[in-house]
């Protein structure tokens, strides 16, 4: 029985409060910080059969001797105070992405955890979505032999506010940082160097802020691999989440999920439902089970499915993408970290 | 918010019990009866914020002023004198299919009902389904126009036990009683005429004890559309839960779903997943918006999706295609109800 | 090299002129005759390295020593007298289907081929469609084990013109005469028995002909196997020509062709091309590869893939129906045949 | 009525030889010229109602004053040769691709061509594929919106042998060649930068002889769309050919064709044909498409789809291709043509 403290209940906080509500039989949710705590919302959220602590004093988590892992939801520039201060009391770490959009901090927390029987796991949630984990799941069982091409499509359904876009860290921090990972996940390598294409075409206001809305990005992996990224900011049709991994024995791919599977057929053609539009709800499955395997791997002491070398890389392929970006040359990892 | 009762604490009584788990802001838990209740295994089960009454003593359900509405998750033989008991209480019922194998029962639970301001729901969970749902609403938003020819595709994926069979009423009860509700539901109207072609093909020992395994019906509706349903006890790919509306105006087709969607190909063809094998998985997204449509129904005093007639209905064309198989001609429902 | 005589040069007889052009290194045609022969026309459409015979006299065909092989493409009610005539003169024969609307007649030819070493092909050309070999192939290959239930989707883009429709023979005799022959070749057996439900729903006009324009239609096999035909003379979505076969071991499903695969995903859905809606481009290469199966069959010596008896069957299966249609009974082939 | 001159009977010879065949309303061979001509084997297969001159004297086409349009089907060293000479004699011209492996004899076709009324077609196949087609189509109709972003996937099924390898100027010039004018094509708009991540990952001995196998290339186009290919020089499943259009108002997918579309279901999974392997069976229809474009534009005197531009550009991008690969950095078109 794993006994968890949430540290920001915004939304994707609360997405971890669900999932935990429904494994009571391995956690339970035992105190809730937040600087900005609406307490009364969050207790009708969380299900409990014991008390639970709610509090705007987040340092109340790590102190409290009930807490054994700490969910850290809060802003990406909290992350990585709040993971040292974790570490320092003993706590196991589940932490959103990215642990921070500097490698100097994110090897803070790397360093804090040498040594210590803890477990840190960065919320790339993608990889535990059932199609991206059958995908792989395929590639580990030797279904497509090794693997040569990793393709991945990600596209957003629609651009954010320009106010989010100015505190983002730039589109490869903040989307695309999930597709390195991906990209990594699939290929079952480190990237080795990044070429980046990227344009402004969705809305030149992004562009106005010094950020890019649209990008094709190419990679080669440390395992010989290529890989391609495709991205947008905005698909009309909704959230775009899919990829392809070509191997020397086949052919991997994933397409999109969509609320139901009802086709029409009628005189001007045959229609189906568009993808799922909302990451919540695309990810809904993933948000779960990603949950569950944390919970798992600090009740067997088993190793985490996304570490702090994970967060790491993934911030690492994003500053090269940014150095690709600005220089407009191939940019190796090795450059990087 | 509604208060509940669970009766029988089941397969399905879990099914029921983990639904109303998650829907917290308008139901709870405030009972729950079963003549073998393991009440250490169910009360984990529960998620109540309030205590939560534990018995074997199925009549407490019905004698509790705290509670509201009454799941009655018991065998079939139980649950027309389960239910007459919960409306003399004056408690909405939520009953599962069959409410009973004859019509007689059930037209008691009818009669009980008139006049009465109460709720009453069958548990024919396969019309909250994503696919089938957004079938009907298609219909229904005009997509295809007039229906012309509904087409069921329903097969288990293996043989019950024969201990199973011999007490389950026979396919057409047990099993076909989903199809003909379906076949009512898309089509938006009553059955006037079924038509049976039956065999014995998955297994010899079925037809020992006098049942089928497979069938072929054909049926007109009242509204003058055509159907038919396929049956098998057995299809060795998964649970086959499919239907096709055809209209003046197009056709709606719902296919099967499947734990994933990653396809691989190979040298030797394009392999998917198979359809999901177990009908609460393939269910699970169903049976959480049927219970969230009573609870609904409850709340707003609206009426329920599907009520005691239709439950009749399913029971009256499971009794039709027996005597069509019985006297090998085609049979009004006239004749039978 | 099999030589050709073409007898009636309308729409079907052009499409087999065209699949025997493809085929000179097999067939050529060496004579052309229609009562209503616009010679120039057909003369630029028929392709032969020798010259060829054009002629108002259909005779012609039978008394000259050139042709091998006769193809009957003129109106139902001329196809027994032509195969007699062919017959007599010791030419093989591929006559489009029906062979006669009557079994009395059709058994006439049967008669005249006892003892006579002359090929007789009718022309079932769905049978060669790329997809409905590919199940039928699969099934003999034991992909699916044993048959258990054969499923016909046959629905026509539109509603024939009414004169058509008056000559037509009914709608089982002109268009579900190919579902029977399709159910005959997935199932591997001849029909046992027919259910017939039918309904006038496109057009009342249909009805006040004496026909019917759409039917749902339950048959049982010799060898046990159940089937289900769908029937509409209209499905505004084009050509609706599908098939299942539901084996022991597996199902096979064969979905419509459609003239690209282009799926275009927009803000309103997920599109993609219709089917085929008209009959000579859907099954073009069904065609095509008919006619190469009788030249085959003459130049090997080898059994045609659809002869006389399937004729037969065709069209007794077709009297069963109207029959089950007009006592609202099952109707068993022993009955007809 | 356009009059056809055949240079070369090699395995693409004929093809066009089979399509011409089939026009002969609009088009007929009148010469047919190869150095190492087999007359009997291309006599049978030319079908014509005249007579055809077999020459093994390639020049007699030239001189030929019944020829109005040459089809130049030798290797890629002589087709300026005798593009030159088709020119030169008045005769329009449809090449096979690349029209030569430099710009500068490809410029001394465009310098020959100039001020003439004549139709030069090269022969890029893959834009007349009834998908690709489609998807264009639906791209200029305004379906999607701007083209923001075209991904083709091109994987041929199996390496070529190593002596065909030494020949083929580079997998660019001989595989990608296609792929870039595809990129051209569904983007509308010409190529303006090009990186490329290659690497030798079918088969060391590719490497040793100087070429690649593999590659992942980014564009960025003149109208501001990105683009990316993918390519191997094997896929075990078949020929792989996709493409998708990405843009402001929806997404074209365009899949692999298979020779049937029958899936079977088993107790494993669900299965489904592969794609086509062989490239003239996957492009049938497209090469037919292209010869008829050719002889419409010829006789209506309209533009050609794809011109000696086309042919210049395609060679250009796989030159810039080259560049890149071997100086390791994005090259612009501009420092090429």
């Amino acid at each position: 029985m794993v006994r968890v403290g949430i540290i920001g209940t915004g939304r994707i906080g609360k997405v971890h409060i669900r999932a935990l509500n429904s494994m009571l039989d391995h956690a339970r949710i035992v105190a809730v910080a937040d600087p900005y705590l609406d307490e009364k919302a969050v207790r009708d959220l969380v299900v409990s059969p014991e008390p639970v602590k709610f509090t705007k004093n987040v340092d109340e988590i790590f102190t409290d001797p009930n807490v054994d892992a700490v969910f850290i939801c809060t802003p990406t520039d909290t992350h990585v105070e709040y993971s040292l201060k974790a570490i320092a009391a003993g706590k196991h770490v589940f932490c959103e992405k990215p642990v921070d959009r500097t490698l100097e901090e994110i090897r803070k927390v790397m360093a804090a955890l040498e040594g210590k029987n803890l477990k840190y796991m960065v919320g790339f949630n993608r990889r535990y979505d059932h199609n991206f984990a059958a995908a792989r799941k395929a590639t580990k069982d030797g279904k497509i032999g090794k693997v040569e091409c990793v393709r991945v499509t990600s596209r957003d359904p629609g651009l954010p506010s320009m106010d989010y876009l100015k505190g983002s860290g730039g589109m490869f921090l903040d989307m695309t940082i999930h597709d390195f990972d991906m990209v990594r996940f699939q290929a079952g390598a480190d990237i080795d160097e990044i070429f980046v294409e990227s344009a402004v075409l969705v809305d030149p206001a992004v562009g106005e802020i010094g950020d890019i809305d649209s990008a094709a990005i190419v990679l080669k992996m440390k395992n010989g691999a290529l890989a391609v990224i495709e991205n947008s900011r905005r698909a009309c049709y909704g959230y775009d989440q899919r990829c392809e991994v070509f191997g020397s024995d086949g052919l991997i791919t994933v397409s999109n999920d969509a609320p139901n599977n009802a086709m029409i057929s009628g005189a001007d053609g045959v229609h189906a439902e568009k993808p799922y539009y909302f990451f919540l709800e695309r990810y809904e499955q993933a948000y779960h089970d990603e949950v569950a395997e944390f919970i798992k791997a600090v009740e067997n002491d088993t190793e985490v499915p996304a570490g702090i070398y994970d967060g790491l890389m993934g911030v690492a392929a994003a500053v090269a993408a940014n150095l690709s970006m600005k220089e407009h040359r191939p940019v190796k990892m090795s450059e990087i970290i």
